[in-house]
């Protein structure tokens, strides 16, 4: 089953068109590069992600992972890819050279996560947890934890996990219970319970370092008194190497919908009292330090959501391309014809097609102002940027894994009862991809902070840069004489959209209840205005070319064809759903309990 | 893991407030039953579905089926539990007594079918399709075949099966090739191949009767030279026991998303060339014959969506009420509150209720329709009702699929990770409603039958009485103190979606890709205004005594509550695509193959 399908010229008008990302090469950091040197590497990463973790998809899925007296069986392959993974430079490939980085771009990362995450989304869980909590470690570590952990998790010899949930804390990490108690030297004695933790055990590779959140004794309550740790499955030797066990025991791994071959642990720290962490940062700002992985994994389930979309949308597409079935219904053709042919299967067609283009665009958009946040020069260029990428986070994780189950269900349903069984790969792309709407923050705890705290945070600064964002892109384009009329559209419904976040944002203070009731529809809202933004600017780039004739300009009209249908099917629909969230009915705060 | 739960009162509140279904039992046919009765076979119904059936879908889903040289094997108590339904009346409870059935109002049947697929989807799909080839057998067989096969498929001895699909006559019949070739005596030899037959092959009944479409040599092509075959497993003997086997060989079972328990088998009819059938009804009408079985099958499809969807929203719910995790947004309350407490979970709660209560209410009324259709004393009132039925019955079978699986999904996102947990039972009802959308005709085929055919037929009868019947509610209650202003947006939306079904039939004709290329949405508005509609007038019905005080009273409120949200949040969005559907836009037709 050749699940793996990319569409490289879709990437590409993305990354050089629309986002012209060779630019990112005149920043200090990226002068050594040029934007040859970055096409090479995304080619090189699908070349990777095609031949090397796409086989890994169906091992995992046959095989799965086995739990048994407290260790993790999971396919051999997995770990040699793993392995061979670090040491070509996939992990830390936006990281510095100091601890083993390859030192491109940070969007980069993203790019390249979306071919390995395509390719096997159980897979792919591993290196990236591994980079972000090794990135955890190079960013607010001393100096011998980074070298002692560091380079070893960016090479592929050992692996890194984020612990967070514990089972009276999973969305609240304010009720966090793990304790942390100092010692002599260096470290702190850790003592808890996590759960939920994705890659928590295993054997694709020589140790695993946990990130977890724990308090250390006589810290405040509550998310201010939180800190962050490094504790190793294995403490190490003095050269490095793995050694005794640190008293990590895995319990359990949890029996789910999908991503089959990921084991999800259940962990215990310190059941015999010897279990060692280091502190990793400040005492007490655990929490914060955390909010870079998560972010970072905020995004990447986005970026999941997203390419699972993608490889449902294009096998669906190959099906329909070969399937014949049913006479056509405007005759065009005698006898039964391709089912690509049916109206109603190409409907579903250029839906998933502008879904998949739109929140790509979306997420590589998001990344490049990363990139422009970490690294421009001055510091109102970084500020500016990081404020749109504060408020892209949780519209690029909620929008993307709810729209990218979305496309998979619509893939399912172009290949009618053979999408249902598992020869086929869409069924597993829907089960993959449904675990993101509802890790690394519920897509309702996002709303709450798309509503909530980015549009207060510096006066409301990622709210009115992203608006401005918008509003500049419908002023340049209204009178374009390809897509004027629906950038017009979309400057309307951009209005309705701020009127509805600012009443939303009075009425958080007046009346919190109300508001809370509809932080997720106005959370759709924005990511709707966002996809049609970024497919109308491919479709004024694709203009041009669109109306030459021949068959080379095909791809051009696609991109045209996908914006305009996009935009005409939702754009109203987000005007009514602002208003929607706007509305003074209270039955969802009055209802009473027992009338459910 | 007792997932079988359901709210008697919601249930009774339709059949008897709303529906007033005594009323069936002024019918001919229903003379000595009583409204007691009914009552009492739903309760009935409920405590068997609990107590009986429930308890195989932890059995099923744990043990699965397993095909080993032809021979498909299934959990022991599924055969115990057959033999048991059949025998207690419920596989022919709707049917008359002349072959074994219990007389009741055919509407029970679909009610009996809500509980007991809600408890066991995979094992109902069985007595279900039993009842589905028996009936077709009752209805158009030759009395020697009624009186051997019809009242041992009834009481649970025999199963049945609907034969359609072949490997490359999926969605279009019209390409059938299975053969029926006239034999001296009573029968034809057949020979061809079927996919995708539920409960195909299995043994948890003595014999197995396939109802099968076949050509008899000679025939004309496409769907007019398509004849009914009734094809057993084990031919009989002279006392009517099953002898020797007649060369059906089950090749395989499909590896499926959900429904583990119901075993979809690859079935070769006369490999051996002794396989024989018996014609079942008129040469050439198999099509017409079979579809009273499909059309059934196709409102048992959105029971099976819409019950699916009751059971994980009763789940969702009672995890909301008892799981505690975060603080109050509006602190009313200190310390962590259980999450039926937050906005966003509410907001997800009150939508899956008003889905299924809707759902339910669309379904149920439907059904009491089909009893006005068949039973009612003159002509023009079961033609009326007739029409009515017909134009229901592709709005059923996709609306309350699509919608089903939503809930599902809403269910999941209240669970947290739980919900994507093997552990508890919603990721199974996600898994086992996926295939309501693509069985039974797609859901594409579905709105190409509600937009064409249904609009029609009869010069639009079924159209007609639909709309009439509407907007009698509307201007009967466009000023009713409660609903009143939903009731006229109710008004308002049907008139839109009358514009667009007009121009969308006349369109058919002029412009049938453009018609094509809508019907989905088309039917999606049909969908909603159903759903509406039937909201509203339960809670007309509740809005006296939901201003009543007192807790006995929060039944009502929550009638009138879900009705006013899901009226407020849905109809605007009705109108819009009711306007998208007649767009000028012609990107679906026009997009190049090569675009995408």
């Amino acid at each position: 089953m050749d699940h793996f399908k990319v569409n490289q010229k879709d990437i590409f008008f993305i990354l050089k068109d629309q986002l012209e990302y060779g630019g990112l090469c005149k920043l200090d950091r990226y002068r050594a590069l040029t934007e040859d040197a970055l096409d090479l590497l995304v080619t090189e990463a699908i070349r990777f992600a095609k031949g090397v973790v796409a086989p890994l998809n169906e091992i995992g899925e046959r095989q799965g992972v086995a739990f048994e007296n407290g260790r993790v069986t999971c396919p051999d392959e997995f770990r040699e890819v793993f392995q061979s993974y670090g040491r070509h430079g996939w992990t830390a490939a936006a990281r510095d050279s100091e601890y083993g980085g390859q030192g491109f771009p940070h969007m980069m990362r993203i790019v390249i996560n979306d071919f390995m995450y395509g390719a096997c989304q159980s897979f792919n869980m591993a290196p990236s947890l591994t980079h972000g909590a090794a990135h955890l470690i190079e960013s607010f570590g001393t100096e011998a934890l980074k070298q002692a952990f560091v380079p070893r998790m960016y090479d592929g010899t050992f692996s890194g996990t984020m612990c967070l949930t514990e089972p009276e804390a999973g969305s609240n990490l304010a009720a966090t219970q793990t304790m942390a108690y100092p010692e002599d030297g260096d470290h702190y004695r850790i003592c808890g319970n996590k759960i939920f933790i994705s890659w928590g055990e295993h054997d694709i590779a020589d140790n695993i370092v946990h990130l977890i959140l724990a308090r250390i004794e006589g810290a405040p309550a509550g998310v201010k008194g939180i800190s962050l740790f490094a504790v190793p499955k294995y403490r190490l030797n003095a050269d490095g190497s793995p050694g005794e066990p640190n008293d990590v025991v895995c319990t359990g791994i949890e029996d789910k919908l999908g991503v089959h071959a990921s084991p999800t642990a259940a962990l215990t720290f310190g059941a015999k009292n010897k279990c060692i962490g280091y502190l990793c940062g400040e005492p007490n700002k655990g929490l914060a330090h955390m909010f870079q992985m998560m972010n970072s994994a905020r995004i990447n389930t986005g970026v999941s959501g997203m390419t699972l979309a993608s490889i449902a949308y294009q096998n669906a597409l190959a099906y329909a391309r070969q399937r014949v079935q049913g006479a056509d219904v405007a005759k065009r053709k005698t006898g039964s014809v391709p089912i690509i042919d049916h109206p109603d299967v190409r409907r579903m067609l250029l839906w998933m097609k502008a879904a998949v283009d739109g929140m790509r665009s979306m997420i590589y958009t998001a990344a490049f102002w990363e990139d422009l946040a970490r690294e421009s020069n001055d510091t109102e260029t970084r500020k500016h940027y990081q404020a749109l990428t504060d408020f892209m986070t949780p519209i690029v994780k909620a929008y993307c894994s709810d729209t990218g189950f979305r496309v998979c269900e619509t893939a399912m349903q172009c290949l009618g009862g053979y999408g249902y069984c598992r020869d086929y790969p869409v069924e597993q792309c829907l089960r993959d991809a449904k675990i993101m709407s509802l890790y690394e923050g519920t897509n309702g705890i996002q709303s709450l902070d798309l509503m909530g705290r980015k549009m207060r945070i510096n006066n409301g600064a990622p709210y009115h840069a992203f608006i401005t964002k918008l509003m500049s892109f419908c002023d340049q384009y209204k009178d374009h004489k390809g897509v004027g009329s629906r950038v017009r559209a979309l400057a309307s419904a951009c209005r309705a959209v701020q009127h509805m976040a600012e009443e939303m944002t009075a009425r958080s203070e007046s009346d919190p209840l109300q508001w809370a009731s509809y932080t997720f529809p106005a959370l759709l809202c924005f990511g709707e205005l966002v996809m049609v933004w970024r497919l109308l600017d491919m479709a004024r780039i694709a203009y041009g070319p669109s109306l030459q004739k021949g068959r080379k300009n095909d791809f051009f009209r696609g991109k045209v064809a996908q914006a305009t249908f996009f935009s005409d099917i939702t754009l109203s629909h987000t005007i009514e759903r602002a208003r929607t969230c706007m509305r003074d009915g209270r039955e969802i705060v009055e209802i009473p309990d027992t009338a459910f």
